[in-house]
């Protein structure tokens, strides 16, 4: 599976976030990134053909950008509306089938966009136009990735964050443990290559006893449907 | 009252909504207008202190565009993002107790956005992100103007549009009956100025009679709430 990420950010260098996002990815060879920003930056503009053939190759395109006035930065949007001409995504269906994430990071707490809240709306709500192309395009909307407040994150979260990015980006959707597993398996046969064969073992070590754990979830959840169908 | 118009249209000149609209306001004193298009089309830049300024003096302040892709064109949100900085918005409350009003046209049909409808959402869905920067601002959201398929109206449905328009950039809020006709009997009144006698008398005419309707309604409501009261 590819995946592109199309960042928008007006100040992507200088951001913290960005920077460790990126250097996360770096890791994954499927995955690609452009920062729209640095497309409308070149002196001959964007080349909204290059950019629509671009799309071709990828199954799983993210939005990723900060919240500025509960929407994405105007980059985004710009991109959209020369990029995604009604030709290309409506009567061609050009990108019809291919999955659409959104990372989206906040400066402020996740807990304040709700009803009652600092922000008032949610997320799921603020985000309502981007679903709404999703569905117009026929690309299937993924469960956004909402990073808030980074910058106060202690290293076990960030681990955690890059975790979650990772697997956002590369693993198998709907992000069910299996999934995690099956990417986290994936990822850990990738890493033997070119290893000491006792780095090797430690390896498959890890990679038997997550499928053990695999398997015993598998033969628990047989085990509560069995419980469940007698109970009725 | 003053009000002042933000348009945000790639193809101000040539949109032929755009021009109707622009016709229509060009009869009322108090209303300016500037297209974001513009502003960032100039050689050297959006002159952001100056664009703050010019905000000062307005009461109420429309966002105009067309739909694309569910929000406004990129333009307006570039200029929310380059002009609405934080300290100006929410630490110097710079817009607060304004009013906030969105014009907004479509060319699909406004029935088409609602559950199971083509679009999906509502368009009061689609506007979270500008009511929740309203909230944030402190301004008092308006209900938006919708217009759908402009190309698609008879001269009477143009009639009414033009009207509805006129009181939304210009009459007190909320539009109910009352305010209208308040607003009608204003313009009237001012169209009477170096007119002939003759047409001074029809014009009081017609204001008389609009104020009379406006008694009859005032004497109906008092009658209604009459029989309400002896009813419980």
């Amino acid at each position: 599976m590819k995946t592109l990420i199309l960042i928008s950010h007006p100040k992507f260098e200088d951001s913290g976030t960005q920077q460790f996002l990126k250097t996360s990815f770096y890791s994954l060879d499927d995955v690609k990134y452009q920062v729209i920003d640095e497309l409308y930056g070149q002196s001959d503009g964007i080349d909204i053909e290059k950019e629509q053939s671009a799309l071709k190759g990828f199954d799983r395109i993210i939005f990723q950008f900060p919240m500025y006035w509960y929407s994405s930065p105007a980059s985004l949007k710009q991109f959209m509306d020369d990029v995604f001409t009604r030709n290309y995504i409506v009567a061609n269906r050009s990108v019809k089938t291919k999955q659409l994430g959104i990372v989206v990071t906040l400066g402020d707490a996740k807990a304040d966009f709700q009803a009652g809240g600092s922000e008032q709306f949610t997320i799921s709500e603020l985000l309502r136009p981007l679903q709404a192309f999703a569905h117009k395009a026929g690309m299937q909307y993924l469960k956004p990735l909402v990073v808030d407040q980074f910058g106060y994150m202690d290293p076990e979260q960030k681990e955690k964050l890059l975790i979650d990015y990772l697997q956002y980006l590369s693993a198998e959707m709907p992000l069910s443990l299996a999934n995690r597993e099956k990417w986290l398996v994936e990822r850990l046969q990738s890493t033997k290559q070119g290893k000491s064969d006792e780095k090797q073992q430690a390896i498959d070590l890890v990679i038997n006893s997550l499928e053990d754990q695999q398997n015993n979830v598998e033969s628990l959840k047989e085990d509560v449907k069995m419980i469940r169908n007698q109970e009725e």
